[in-house]
């Protein structure tokens, strides 16, 4: 990573002695609305051995669907925009942080490249809390056991390659997943509705009137939300970054992204995967019709670039810096970067 | 807050043209154990609108019970331990971020002071995930109205003293905390049960094994955890400071904290709390046992000390950079700050 030691110099030139990676920081929730819960009955609950019994009255007014947004200020400001990271289904902004094998992740790699980051946890997942149900949510929480990823993430090979120890893993050939942190990344899990986007999209799209223009990159399940917020809202996200987005789009609306910049990147394996060729065809017919209404939506295979190996938790691959290179890049090509 | 502006100078000291806060930062997951589910029914879920439908099999083994620990390094090291930062019941490890009305929190103040610090979220809390029940966690989770923690965290002047509407809320006379933060701070609570103290009480001392020699900070329900991991690390721990605990530790071990420096902090309004002075009598009864064992526990009521209007959650009152030099000067005088 040549050029990444380039830029951690760079951003260490700023300083005296060491290197410097945020200038500034702090969090918010924003959005949400309020719920009202009548005729439950009173109960008592001691919370805490040795605290007093409290009474707890379940009947009244409760915050629920708001969102959890964390921001950091890089030492040296280098984007134009401050960049929005969302992560997929079932996860948090977690995604962005250390990869689970212990390297910097692509929050870190941002902040070096001077962007302003904005890494949320999609409402009901990480600190952005969750509501009761039936009362609030619809449904019940689906929880994934630890094998459940490794297979439909496109890391293992296929039904049955999942195993405990990192040693007798089967991952896809030449897969750049690291088998060792597979275990740390079950841990980042978190259990999530399938009947929540209606909230979701309006926190995102609150955090967006927020604190954008703004760029947004997003994976996975954050793709879809990606797309809706900024058709809703094409004068404030000036450009979105979809990495294996996990649906698409309103497609009656395509034409509200035609002068949006889009770059679509995809990993390796999708051809041969029981369920990625119909999500990326899904994405791809929708970035037609953006294309037919005037936009210029860019996609990357990074098999046909040569970068080989990819999973589609490519943020935590060896070679995410790589990737997160190519998406500089990009950025840095549409005027992003200063 | 003179002291805090001289400081936020000798922390610029070491940097050319702006404000340095953090030179490196990261996360990870601790603790947790594996969870076997058996002769449920196959589900076919299809997780995104525009997606493919997959099949789960929830029979099959879960991971449960890991914490989520998040931590930053400063731009100039002053603290001679890591300092780790439990937050309380119903919360996560946002209490230490951004206080509710906008302004910096006890993380950033403390990290301007020169501490390594590791905030983390309690098991079953924001980022660590929550595991299913009841075939997990025992009983329900407990969810607050908005106006719950107004009267129990004595914010507000008793029972009806809550309204939406900040300049209508009826605060105890002289409080300090922001209530046109109020709002923001509901957002921050997440659901939370009373029967997983075993498996929070795990996981935090799995954190200290990982990364202790520390000074442990712990608000409310982390204070009992607190207590009971310095109990079972009296090596590792090397401080306490608790701020409000809302239980003790084991008194049949106090023995065991005898040479550990504790500072316990309390705000202000207790005697006249329905139920804070049982559960401030319940500590003050567990530091006397550790008083009797040789122990010098120290204990700071704020109104004794001129420092009057603080609520249960004192990070996030008006004065919270006034209470953190409290504790700042206290760990000074301990030898802990360079």
């Amino acid at each position: 990573m040549k050029k990444s030691i380039v830029l951690l110099a760079l951003a260490a030139a700023g300083c005296a002695s060491q290197g410097v990676l945020v200038s500034d920081m702090g969090s918010f929730h924003v959005g949400g609305r309020e719920h009202t819960v009548r005729g439950q009955p009173v109960k008592t609950v001691t919370f805490t051995p040795g605290g007093a019994p409290a009474t707890i009255d379940p009947n009244g007014v409760y915050q629920v669907e708001q969102m959890y947004v964390q921001w950091f200020k890089p030492a040296r400001e280098r984007g134009t925009l401050p960049l929005l990271m969302w992560h997929g289904g079932g996860l948090t902004g977690v995604t962005y942080e250390t990869t689970p094998d212990g390297r910097p992740g692509w929050l870190n790699y941002f902040l070096r490249q001077g962007w302003t980051v904005y890494n949320s946890d999609a409402v009901e997942r990480g600190r952005s809390g969750w509501a009761m149900y039936p009362e609030v949510f619809k449904g019940e929480p689906v929880f994934l056991t630890k094998e459940n990823p490794f297979e439909r993430f496109r890391i293992g090979a296929g039904p049955g390659s999942y195993n405990k120890d990192p040693a007798r893993m089967r991952l896809l050939p030449g897969s750049q997943f690291p088998p060792e942190g597979y275990d740390n990344f079950t841990k980042q899990g978190v259990p999530r509705w399938t009947t929540t986007d209606v909230p979701i999209i309006a926190a995102y799209t609150a955090l967006v009137d927020r604190v954008c223009p703004c760029v947004v990159l997003a994976h996975s399940q954050g793709g879809p939300f990606a797309f809706r917020v900024a058709q809703a809202r094409p004068d404030k996200v000036k450009a979105l970054v979809l990495v294996e987005p996990a649906g698409n789009g309103d497609a009656a609306r395509a034409a509200a992204l035609k002068d949006t910049p889009i770059l679509t990147v995809f990993g390796d394996y999708i051809e041969q995967d029981a369920r990625w060729p119909t999500i990326k065809g899904n994405v791809v017919r929708f970035l037609d019709e953006v294309e037919k209404s005037g936009g210029k939506p860019e996609v990357i295979d990074l098999p046909r670039i040569g970068i080989n190996g990819n999973s589609h938790m490519m943020m935590m691959d060896r070679n995410s810096d790589q990737l997160a290179g190519v998406i500089q890049n990009w950025l840095a090509g549409k005027g992003f970067v200063r």
